[in-house]
């Protein structure tokens, strides 16, 4: 196994253009502990903090949703099955190692899952309360009584302050560049002036689209949820507890977008809208196969308005295979398409496409968006009334130095 | 408009890893004659050969597949209407220029591309026979005067021999490092002792998965097809007609390899198959989940034996999505799932992972492997007896580069 390259955030130097990322204080939910402590699970770390810990006061509702790789690493299996019997309730602790994924490592590693939750619930005092989560190398057994040793430190060093829940986001870490955590205060409805707090970490920018492949999220909230409703507001937040579902919406998504910006390589922050859309389904085919092109992603890291191969990446978004039925709506007519940079210092929006044809670019006008850190991409199709909105990055020389030579 | 990047091949230079793929001569249909001039289309363009025709005697029977892509080009437009018309039957001219692709040009473009065909059927002598292609830069109107100034030029110019196939062959490049120009001989049963030529040039590097969006090619044969059968011969091979069939989808499969080994900035060819599957079409969505990964591929460019990307892309391929019908047959089964690299120099299979389980991997063995150019990633699904077989490259530094920095 080479090691060339270790963790971004092993030296603890967070890159100037993110530390505005990095919060110094935060609100926190009531009733939970956070910790973060060096175990040294891979072998060339020798201080950056790799096993994080998140444990209630008391047993509490929780719920998850979990990557749909057909390949699912040990600590997927064991949690998945330790929430179903538990029907969402009683859980108590999260306990979490980076620097090796548990993943590809057979009956050996479920076992060592098992331990690492075990441990923890023996610290804590009660059984089958604690949900395991691992990340980093992929295929090689967890050094696991270095991790299960030091899991009653975790335990011990928990604490309710900034500081404790800035070490646990730290300590989850792979190849991220600053530690992603975030937290919040709001009100609901059938209680008003009593405030809750809603606080999550997040890490995993090791991924072009990541499907949660090794993306992890801890999100942690006082306000009073019944077990029942836990998985349905993670999976869809979209259908009724409004409040709540709100709340939790727009925190997912903000800590989402700290992913996205620290996206491996990434020097910018892409929104891509695709509008007036016959369906849904077609906007957010068309937003991904943009948000997923290389072409596009080397180009808008060259700072070149190159809409064209937006339109040919939107262009291959809807082609139904021979074997399927056609689609019933038509969302992409090339005479209706019309493209836009949006410029996110509010200033007026760039024509590139309108109504399939080519705007004479003010290239200098161009370049000067192209400069910012943030931009937005507009596709309007002009076939209907939906929409969606998608997240990316750009695609740098760093992006191949990073994924060439690091073993994830 | 930024030409911070010149073709790579206007130099003229090919370089030396790739010489070995440019024929010093060749066997080529009789009947034919091409050419390739130049005329300077895209303005830093001094010296390359920019246009490009092949000719036929007589007239021909031609068919032609096109992109599928929503937004297409003027002259898929104008060549698709003419074979339509004609049936194919009765054509005699191909007309390319490279350096501008003639897309996103709206009305005036039709007009420009139906001006060169117009123009090359005049000096041939025959009407509504002449096919055209443009590939380059998308959103700018040809320089169609100097184009049809230069078509009498190419016709003049064009010949039979060996440098004038290659001329041709250079003609159509835009970032190619080499041109890509094939020559075969082949019997028929219906006549055996008498020998037939095909003869093919193919073009467009520069894409990670063309789906034909920049890919042109062109092949010609003096064997004698019907025009009926033709384009059932280009779209599927794979009924009846069956010596010619044979010989047709070997060349073209050979043919195509070339534009995989000078993918922008490729160092390694990679032959991903999968075998053993449950069905064709899960072999064909895990191979190309698996040539798509840019974690894959970043991984193969630094000469990682990472399995682990193999194993993530693969258990991604064959998610349904929640509004879609489950698949009637599994695929994927992670425990019957085997991974190997198979060294194209006829040495011994590595066994990256063996019905699920990791292999205790020869790191130095893998590397060895993984300096060779070639390489084929085996993957045994172990659900069936199904198979595919894909060709991609590796992503490395220059991808970047070159699609950061010019504008196609």
């Amino acid at each position: 196994m080479r090691f060339r390259r270790a963790y971004s955030s092993m030296s603890g130097a967070i890159p100037p253009a993110k530390a505005k990322y990095v919060p110094s204080s935060g609100t926190y939910p009531k009733g939970f502990q956070a910790s973060g402590v060096f175990v040294g699970v891979k072998p060339g770390n020798t201080s950056k903090p790799d096993l994080a810990l998140v444990t209630s006061d008391r047993p509490c509702a929780a719920a998850a949703v979990f990557t749909k790789n057909k390949f699912q690493a040990a600590p997927v299996s064991f949690s998945r099955k330790l929430l179903q019997s538990k029907a969402n309730a009683g859980l108590r602790s999260v306990i979490v190692n980076s620097g090796n994924a548990n993943a590809v490592t057979g009956i050996g590693g479920l076992e060592d899952a098992a331990n690492m939750a075990q441990t923890t619930d023996q610290r804590v005092g009660a059984e089958d309360s604690t949900i395991v989560m691992s990340t980093g190398v992929i295929g090689q057994r967890l050094p696991i009584q270095k991790i299960v040793d030091h899991i009653p430190v975790a335990c011990h060093q928990a604490g309710d302050s900034h500081k404790h829940w800035l070490s646990c986001a730290k300590a989850i870490c792979t190849t991220d560049t600053f530690p992603k955590l975030m937290s919040r205060t709001f009100e609901l409805p059938s209680s008003p002036g009593i405030e809750y707090r809603i606080a999550g970490m997040t890490k995993g920018a090791g991924m072009l689209a990541p499907n949660m492949a090794t993306l992890l999220t801890i999100l942690a909230t006082d306000a009073p949820v019944a077990p029942a409703i836990m998985t349905p507001l993670l999976r869809h937040a979209s259908r009724d507890y409004d409040a709540f579902r709100t709340v939790l919406t727009d925190f997912s998504a903000d800590l989402a977008k700290y992913i996205v910006r620290d996206g491996e390589g990434a020097t910018k922050f892409v929104t891509i809208r695709v509008v007036d859309a016959a369906t849904e389904d077609g906007a957010r085919q068309v937003a991904r196969s943009i948000a997923l092109s290389p072409l596009v992603k080397t180009a808008l890291y060259g700072k070149d308005a190159n809409w064209g191969r937006i339109l040919c990446a939107a262009g291959y978004a809807l082609i139904t295979p021979p074997t399927h039925a056609p689609a019933e709506a038509e969302d992409i007519s090339p005479e209706k398409t019309n493209v836009s940079f949006i410029p996110t210092d509010g200033s007026a929006e760039l024509k590139l496409l309108v109504n399939g044809e080519p705007e004479q670019v003010d290239e200098a006008r161009a370049s000067e968006i192209l400069e910012m850190e943030d931009l937005e991409i507009l596709v309007r199709l002009g076939t209907g009334d939906k929409s969606t909105t998608h997240w990316t990055c750009d695609f740098s020389h760093d992006y191949v130095t990073i994924n060439g030579d690091y073993r994830t």
